[in-house]
């Protein structure tokens, strides 16, 4: 039982990047490009605003957002307003909760945005933000932010797999290619090919900059509503056919392999399950590479290659335009940059313009039936799926 | 259509004050007692946590606090996972998004937990956090934090409808009255005359120290259920039978009537309305009595009394344990103290006692069949109401 049939009927995501404007005007942007984007859409049909962001309360010093976010676009919510929180998996929770929302009856016409403004003028501020994403008072005196964190994986996955800096290279590579026919990527005309890449400083070993995502100002914003308005919006709706999330741990005194992403593996199964798809029906997978290590490891824990292969995938070419499935063709978290709150609302958007073919050739999935949307969040320690079809549930 | 019916069927509030304990603590307190309360609930079968804190980011340096919440009360989500945030209202969105879950067919059985820890080595780190919830960057500067926004409302309640002084400490008196009935409340054990009430340093004219809520460090769980999963674990479950918001402005220069809270007759409207009842069928009603002039403009707005009158009706005890219907039992955000996150599941934990009959007499509504749950947030531009009922939708 999941309710009625629920569907995204169109979606933007503006410019991202380093960017001159606060939180409000991000959400302004979205709205405004919104309602552009879906010109069926009136302001007062959308019953339900769902606002997706990590750390307004550290990056903006601002909080209470939600209602912030619909004055910005100019939307007076009737039936539920709310924002949602899960770190690097914010946007996604706010799709999620807008699809439980509707699937139950409890709206019809919604939007989910997300945005996040992570560029401050003390950049030393934002990154002790980002310090508060991990266990602080455990994880935080052993200096465990996000890139100490990740480079344990990486350095653990070359020790246990023989995986290389080239095979790292070669997703940032790929995701950077793909974010060059992304005028919205904040990496946009911005040409890394593996020898630059692998020249660049080292962040944490062995990560170099260019196989971390950036601090990125930016918004994305859906229109999410119930089977019977889908056509009133588009001829292309995508269909919400799975949903699943797995948390194991916080702390990482009480996390297990840093290489198997058990919580992934059962993120996957249930999401897949409930469309009744396996991995080899996807045309296409929007993944969380916040690193490149974490695309790789991705690869395997949703089973598109077997353990320790995630390395060669990569290297293969194989989540490239005429790979086995197209992966991360907006530019990922690496080309596109990762605002948060933001990054799980853009995946979304990503794949409603892959199933209306409004993309470039150079990024089309061919002809795609189905799309996965990956997040992880913290310290990998949540993973958040969705599924989407290009046909509802019969 | 809303989905299958959908019920409360256990809930905890424990010690609510100073706490001298981590934000991490209290949640796992709450977890304790959620398990020693419910005896029947097994953590395995627990397949989603939904969070309410409004600003752990600030007042605890931490963010991501859905999975650390999770692996503190033992839980180990794996349908879905996340944290809401609505200031004020931050616990009762959460437990309306496990509602949506539930009535989709998303999760069967989930835990809603409220937190906020609020007492900080510095105060005034505290009030700043309070700040970030009105429009900080145009109202910030105005000094519009929560007690002069709301004085400024008992300022203008007085001018046009002569309410005063006395009035207001009548609201004080009776919900710190209904606190000495609740060993969880802050104030527990201090009693609050009238006279005494009106001798308290002034906070913001007409608003003294008594006319507040407090700053609390506090958690609250309740367990909610798919209809068919409901008397495993209570003889009393409390269906959730209406669901309404309303989100105004967030800039104060967009605000209409101080005094005439549209939203909340929007919300209240909405969520009677699915519960196919009237404010006169309600026996019990928890409000946000964040300060003693809420309440009374609470009572206009739900239409318990006419407009200007929520003055006499406070003075006259008619929300009161044997008035027209039982007002805020378990003590109000005024004698329980008011953990932002937590205060709207702890409503929902006293109705679900309530209709239980597990209270102590002194508090008891009279056989009670439905109830109301009321939040704002922020400058009052944002209403969130909830409707419980002894019965399930037929």
């Amino acid at each position: 039982m999941s309710g009625r049939p629920v569907a995204i009927v169109g979606g933007v995501t503006p410019k991202w990047g380093a960017r001159p404007t606060t939180w409000a005007e991000l959400a302004q942007e979205a709205g405004a490009a919104l309602f552009r984007a879906v010109p069926a859409l009136r302001a007062e049909d959308v019953d339900s605003l769902f606002v997706g962001a990590a750390e307004p309360e550290r990056f903006a010093f601002q909080s209470h957002v939600a209602p912030l976010a619909a004055e910005q676009m100019g939307l007076r919510p009737h039936k539920i307003l709310q924002r949602t929180e899960l770190a690097c998996a914010s946007g996604q929770s706010a799709i999620r909760s807008a699809y439980a929302a509707i699937a139950a009856g409890l709206s019809d016409i919604a939007v989910a945005v997300g945005v996040e403004k992570m560029n401050l003028p003390s950049m030393a501020e934002a990154n002790s933000a980002m310090g508060c994403v991990m266990d602080r008072p455990w994880d935080g005196p052993h200096g465990a932010t996000a890139p100490p964190f990740f480079a344990m994986v990486a350095q653990r996955h070359m020790l246990e797999y023989g995986t290389t800096e080239e095979q790292l290279a070669a997703v940032s590579e790929k995701n950077h290619r793909f974010a060059n026919t992304n005028p919205s990527a904040q990496f946009y005309e911005k040409t890394f090919p593996r020898e630059k890449l692998l020249r660049l400083p080292m962040i944490a070993p062995p990560l170099r900059l260019g196989d971390c995502s950036a601090m990125t100002d930016g918004a994305a914003a859906v229109v999410i509503v119930g089977q019977e308005f889908a056509r009133r919006y588009t001829d292309t709706p995508v269909w919400v056919r799975g949903t699943g999330q797995y948390s194991d741990f916080h702390n990482l005194a009480n996390a297990g392999s840093l290489t198997d992403w058990v919580g992934l593996k059962h993120a996957a199964r249930e999401a897949l399950g409930m469309a009744k798809i396996t991995v080899r029906d996807l045309d296409l997978a929007e993944v969380h590479d916040c690193f490149t290590i974490s695309e790789i490891v991705e690869y395997e824990a949703l089973g598109l290659c077997g353990a320790g292969e995630g390395g060669t995938f990569a290297a293969d070419g194989r989540g490239a335009v005429g790979g086995d499935l197209v992966i991360n063709p907006r530019g990922g978290l690496l080309g596109c940059g990762h605002p948060l709150g933001a990054t799980g609302v853009a995946q979304a958007v990503e794949v409603y313009q892959q199933f209306a073919h409004s993309v470039p050739s150079a990024r089309q999935a061919p002809d795609p039936e189905w799309a996965l949307v990956h997040n992880l969040s913290g310290s990998a320690n949540v993973h958040s799926v969705m599924v989407y079809g290009r046909e509802a549930a019969g």
